[in-house]
């Protein structure tokens, strides 16, 4: 249960509130690298943490990304043609480059200085992995660029998707953290979907419906341990962890690709769920990408918007006939729709004063206590965030098979630390 | 006209409001009973008097209504599973009874007291007639089974619909009690509806545009009669009741079965309109029962969500040409979208400050004095509302010609008390 | 830039708001004579200046204007019978003559003087032209009929249409005064719209691409100025009035028939724009008056509610390609919704704090401060607003090849004047 100031701290990330501000010390990945495919394509909107901004690709691939509307009389400039070094206003032809510099406006002396004093709000954007990224906080505090390992393996190795979740990103976020739901909500996907199916963990997973969570620090934020019954004399952990912000990971499964999620702040209602696959020692295979490109897995079919085809307006496809036979234990069809219809159902920000929290919920409840510091210390004293340096997102989640005796920390010793080359540890 | 502060009174029905707390008095009509037509059928989602319920029917039929959302983390419970005794919701198995207990944590040990703390908010229903009832007051205040005779006559002699109204409530009872609008807005039907058609009332009705209305008070509500001429010397009288809060009848119409309504507010903008058939001694025909079905009478044709298929979003299926040929008087085709299409035209809830009410609007002024009273008298010193007794419930309405110096109430005598096996006086 | 308060000040003009005190002295189109085309054909919702409104042509062929409701209980007369001398409302047959006035009231004595009591509010409407307009003000005050040429030309050489512009008159009105945008935004249609190609103006548009504009005071408003270099030693001027508050029109071009616009506030989010063409000379060709129809030139195709088939809903059917290859300059077809997709994607009211005006948006700057002086000094004096004279709306726009030494306004003389029979001044 959380105060409503609380609950307001953590899900409100607009300009000047202290989330949003802790947010704008991160890289976020904001457009998938082929909603700009080539240079001079058509600019795209773009809303993050409640900011109306327009994407664009130049004529020499640099990307630019700033306030929407035009310095002069406030037009869109998503009507804008991206033409010769920059996107011009179509109103009164009023020109920008990638930086958001006005570098012509047409009705002025070319003799005069009046371009040098309009400059749009704008941010740097940079392409990692199939992701572009941005930085919307101060130049000066500027992290390195993002390393996280999904954007960093060789070509053919990882996919990236994203789609529309039509509540606060906190939602979202807790859904990531929170493995418990595993057993029950994804309990009908782990022997169908293509990307999940055929795992020895699986069979651990469905024996034990009890799991036995155990969160500790870590530099970046969280380590989540979930252990289950295995073999005599042994436990199943599923170690996943979650990086300040936004970060976090699904414990591998034999030797499918790896999975994990961003979950960026659209508006206070609204969020992006970004996911990615990736496996680090080999390509995808043609089975493999196909199956992410059709929706499975961690991801899903959605329409040209990136929205759900199942959605909240159609009671994202509910199939009762599919729920009582067990085929998916909610009647809502893929993994990431099961998620998004229950986050969603709770309301565009749920009210945490009424939750009740349990055991099984402790990766949240101090996920939430690092946001919060991180926020307050930010506003309070100015000090820095963590998350952003290499070794801190240099990390995969880990699914092993321990001594009954041994911690999990100890016993994952290196495994999440992702390396270029070394295959990850999953059973 | 009514002060602000009235219409206010009046029209909201929230929690904590004093007319809400005057409606969680009564037994209140929430579901058809084919809305949860099975044991462990899918649950439904219940709005009523602003507040979000979910309903389901459990395993060995029993009916529960309680708060829509899980006490662990606010997730839906539509969502849920309804198995075994219990609804489950999807996200981590937690599993509440008919009665809103909750019956299994899965994260928690069997041996722990945890379930014995956690109780959804919950409220009887339960199933009478063709409808579900529920009681969302104080449990010591319950009032009896409601005993109204269109649940209480044997199988086969009812029909009951209900119908999403795009307005507040008070609006919709006030055309209910209203029987002078008939003359014109429905004129057009009384010809033609074959459950309103060829009864000698409606040459009296049509005969006089001017009915004199004459509303005494009785112990359940009010007795509406409406006086028009018949023959030299004879009166035509309709006489309707109206049981607090929202109960109203229309006055029968020769052999045609009779028929009223339940007026419920969902919240302060939306109301379901409850409208039933029955005749008290003998059952539907075919023929009515088809016409019912297909939305004639006082029923109307609609979507799966309860929503008209004429309705706002297409200006209610106006046709101007049947209107100037007089089939319809305004245009909409049926007697209950003629009342919906006028009363949302209004807005959702109207401004009474700027009403101009006459002679023939006594019922609605007596009946708002009435809903006044009984609202700020159990606000003010908990007095009993009236309407709850079963002789409040055993009422008719009438339709008899008396002599020219005969009072109404003493011509209909006992003919508005509701008798098992006895006729409906009618004309 | 403006102040907020200025901002609010021009854009809000509601009942009793000083802008909407200055509409309510002007004649006002609020309908196309086509939307009342035959006595007793069906009444007509009208939204304007926030007011709701019901329009209806009585059995007499007079027009009434007057509040949507009955005074009885607030029923739209939308769903009224227009009927034997008046609009009858169908719930209680309560008639009003084209004044407001009511004339039978069924359930009252006749003889009473209940009638007499009851008057809805109600504003003269006439037909001018092919328009409805109607005076919302105080009828002390109420200014002589519209004169505009566009309304007085012989019949057949004129074309008038309107069409729902999502977002504040102002930001329309602006685009009406502002010409500098032709020369990007309108490029590609200059000469392949058939009611805009072909004139040698155009060549001179297309070939100065920094116009110079010079704004003068005339009497009812402004006369804004865009002067271009032509041959040697001559300018070509294209000259406009904008007579208050919404009045603009469009420089002529060759002997195609003349237009303009009013820019008619809805509610503060919404605005008609008015389209008219027509001839002082001649009447329309049947090419011309096809076209007009088929939505081309300053007019567009659109719904049977007047809203566009291209808008904000379906991104005003944004073509890239067409954009790319300049076809169009900003992608969106036809001048109509080129200047209307842009003044929308400002938002519903623009926040004018954060503007940057520059040189040729004297127009504008002028058009506001006469704005705001006219509805502060009505409001504080009573002063009485300019531009209801007949002189001040027999005016038309100019566009002329003058000696580069001479002023416009001494080059045009009598050139902006109309005057039956005369041609236009054009280029």
């Amino acid at each position: 249960m959380l105060r409503t100031e609380i609950n307001e701290l953590l899900t409100q990330t607009g300009p000047g509130t202290p989330m949003g501000d802790l947010f704008r010390r991160y890289w976020q990945p904001v457009l998938l690298a082929e909603e700009l495919s080539a240079n001079d394509c058509p600019p795209v909107r773009v809303k993050v943490l409640s900011e109306r901004l327009i994407a664009f690709r130049d004529s020499e691939g640099r990307y630019g990304l700033m306030d929407e509307f035009c310095a002069h009389r406030g037009v869109s400039l998503w009507f804008g043609r991206n033409e010769e070094g920059g996107l011009r206003c179509p109103y009164h032809g009023w020109k920008y480059d990638y930086t958001g510099q006005a570098i012509e406006v047409p009705s002025e002396p070319e003799t005069s200085n009046f371009c040098a004093n309009v400059k749009l709000k704008s941010y740097p954007m940079i392409k990692r992995g199939d992701v572009l990224w941005a930085y919307l906080g101060d130049p000066d505090k500027r992290p390195p660029l993002p390393e996280w390992e999904f954007i960093t393996v060789p070509e053919g190795q990882a996919y990236t998707s994203k789609r529309l979740q039509e509540c606060n990103w906190l939602q979202a976020l807790e859904g990531g953290i929170d493995s418990s739901h595993v057993t029950f909500l994804h309990s009908g996907s782990l022997d169908s979907d293509p990307l999940f199916k055929g795992s020895r963990g699986n069979a651990y997973n469905k024996g034990d419906l009890k799991p036995f969570f155990e969160v500790v620090d870590y530099e970046g934020g969280l380590l989540i341990g979930a252990r289950r019954n295995a073999e005599e004399g042994h436990y199943y952990w599923r170690v996943t962890p979650w990086v300040l912000p936004n970060f976090t990971m699904v414990p591998p499964r034999g030797d499918h690709p790896m999975h994990g999620h961003f979950w960026v702040p659209i508006d206070d209602e609204n969020c992006w769920a970004w996911s990615f696959d990736y496996h680090p020692t080999r390509p995808l295979t043609e089975a493999e990408a196909a199956a992410m490109r059709a929706g499975m897995g961690v991801h899903s079919a959605n329409d040209e918007n990136y929205r759900p085809l199942a959605n909240k307006d159609n009671d994202y496809l509910m199939d009762r006939e599919a729920q009582r036979r067990g085929e998916t234990y909610s009647g809502i069809k893929g993994i990431a729709l099961q998620d998004a219809s229950l986050q969603e159902s709770m309301g565009p920000i749920v009210d945490r004063t009424k939750e009740r929290l349990v055991a099984t919920d402790a990766g949240i409840i101090k996920a939430r206590q690092k946001l919060r510091k991180a926020a307050l210390a930010l506003a309070q004293e100015g000090a820095e965030p963590v998350g952003n340096r290499t070794q801190d997102q240099k990390v995969r989640s880990v699914a092993i098979v321990l001594p009954a005796d041994q911690s999990f920390v100890e016993g994952i010793g290196e495994a999440m630390v992702a390396k270029p080359g070394v295959p990850q540890t999953t059973v």
